[in-house]
């Protein structure tokens, strides 16, 4: 471990968002420059910044580039918001599967609606504001969620997970991963099994990288050593993020996650979802709903610059899978734990606040 | 496809055993050529050459280059069979858990003793027969658990597998890819899924480019995405190889077979084993006594020339796990296939010759 802790997923500065090129990790540490909301959409679509919650708040800051752009080139009235919408349709569009990118880019619309007569500067002004809490927000749920799930944790244990979903994923501290960090604060943390997470490693790439970073003690594993180490006893809970989660429930992850649920079940390991309110979709009753990313074939039958299978091969590469509500042991959110989740204990999420 | 078929997978000729260099595959298509047992013993380490019977069938050859030497140097006498001794050693240790290597080895030694007071020349002849035999049943034999196989598939199918149990991991035709072989002459096969096979990548360039060669459609998924294609009903059944089998039909095979063993399970769908009786290994009880080679860390953590996890990271390898008989539908051998296996029934397989 370096214990350099980990970097900043993002920060805007200048009038320009800074994205840690996360598909350069672990092998450089650079940032993204995006100067036009076309070019965080760009970001998002090639993954340079991925995981719902970062996702998110880079729309939000893309948003807040586009009012800029929109008052710098001096339109008013239809033109200047006709300016904003066109981004927010390129933004709404980069990736289709993880919720937060539109719940973002929806808040940042409905504050644009509460300052629509207000003079340029002021609405730039009060943009920002509203990204930045956006950025702040998600970072203290994390922290939030990782409270909440530790005290899940008993006692000394060994946790798996999958994909990204840390600091790296999020504003900073991470939802999977905040409630190790914040299982690991309480010296609750024996050993993280990371799934590498295939095809585009994000946990040998990241996981392996933030955890190292923050002197967590991680193993990385193959996709397929997960069943077998829980066989032999070695998992005592598994814990993932999420990309939406429909009112029932029902979670759309990482390609795998499913597969994982299906595993803890049947070793009776408890299975944790752990993701902020933003990343429930109420408009989808099930997780059928959910539209899952289909990404190109070159993700799978090429790595880095060596083809690793024959020229033509059909390849399928969905991005995510989806989860039953009925193999998820529990999902952990800023508002609290919602046990066996359901519809209604979904719901009641959002009415009490 | 290219319609050219598969290369062959080994063959010996002017006393030199040439491997296909699986290594190098699909990109390139080159044989390795082995002189001496610890040529071969090399060749099995490196896994120029794998898959449980391809390994014995090799280890067969290697025994006989030793006999070639001992005559070649003209030892006699104790100097004779001590230096086959020794290459039996050195082949032996090359991998610990496909019991076809030893299994291989020890009916080369057995021919050995009956032949050990005839001349060098006589040996020589009669062990290079030997050799010839061990890959002339193997070869046959898979074309008999294909047939055993194929006759348990019902109408079109889609097939999923894993690593490669094909042509290639043995001395042709193939045992999980034979069952698949036969069932595509009889037109049952819909589709073929292969798990790509991290870390090595075995279904990716071994298993797509067979079944590319031979015709028959395949599509190449990561293996975290099966699960998702079983949730939506789109595998019909999984059929694997064994590396090696216990007395109670618990198998060892290709990390990542155990979880879609409970996948297939979780999700009804048949799960098959096919395997010539040379993998079962009857002085193991169950699959808690076989050795389970761990392979180094830098098969994870780097990939061809990039490095795609953090420098020290930990990585755990186990090139395999043990499936439960209980999960396993069916055995299929080249004596016929054994449905529900246990002790009795995987026993009962010996005595009916």
């Amino acid at each position: 471990m370096s214990g350099k802790g980990t970097p900043e997923t993002l920060y805007f500065k200048d009038n320009m968002l800074h994205l840690l090129d996360q598909r350069l990790l672990p092998n450089k540490l650079s940032y993204r420059v995006c100067k036009s909301p076309e070019e965080v959409a760009a970001a998002v679509r090639e993954m340079s910044v991925r995981g719902a919650p970062a996702i998110g708040v880079s729309a939000a800051y893309g948003y807040l580039l586009a009012v800029i752009e929109a008052k710098e080139k001096g339109f008013t009235g239809t033109d200047f918001f006709s300016h904003i919408e066109t981004a927010f349709n390129t933004l709404a569009g980069a990736r289709p599967t993880a919720v937060n990118l539109v719940w973002a880019l929806q808040r940042m619309q409905e504050k644009l609606e509460h300052y629509r007569d207000c003079s340029a500067q002021m609405i730039c002004l009060e943009m920002n504001k509203e990204a930045d809490s956006i950025f702040a927000e998600d970072y203290r749920n994390n922290m939030l969620i990782g409270k909440h799930g530790s005290a899940l944790v008993e006692g000394k244990s060994s946790f798996l997970t999958h994909c990204n979903a840390g600091a790296l994923a999020t504003a900073g501290y991470g939802t999977a991963l905040g409630v190790i960090r914040a299982s690991h604060e309480e010296g609750k943390v024996l050993k993280v099994y990371a799934d590498e997470t295939r095809p585009l490693l994000q946990g040998a790439r990241l996981t392996a990288f933030e955890l190292m970073e923050e002197g967590v003690p991680v193993a990385l594993i193959t996709d397929s050593c997960a069943g077998s180490l829980m066989q032999q006893g070695k998992i005592d809970l598994v814990v993932v993020g999420a990309d939406r989660i429909a009112a029932n429930g029902d979670t759309a992850n990482k390609i795998g996650t499913y597969s994982l649920a299906v595993l803890a079940s049947y070793h009776w390991i408890p299975f944790y979802v752990a993701a902020p309110l933003s990343t429930i979709d109420l408009s989808l009753v099930t997780g059928q709903d959910i539209n899952i990313e289909n990404r190109a074939a070159e993700e799978i039958t090429s790595i880095g610059r060596e083809k690793v299978a024959p020229d033509g091969v059909e390849a399928l590469n969905p991005a995510f899978d989806v989860t039953p509500a009925g193999l998820i042991r529990a999902i952990i959110t800023e508002k609290g734990v919602v046990h066996e989740p359901d519809r209604d204990k979904i719901e009641a999420l959002f009415h009490n606040w």
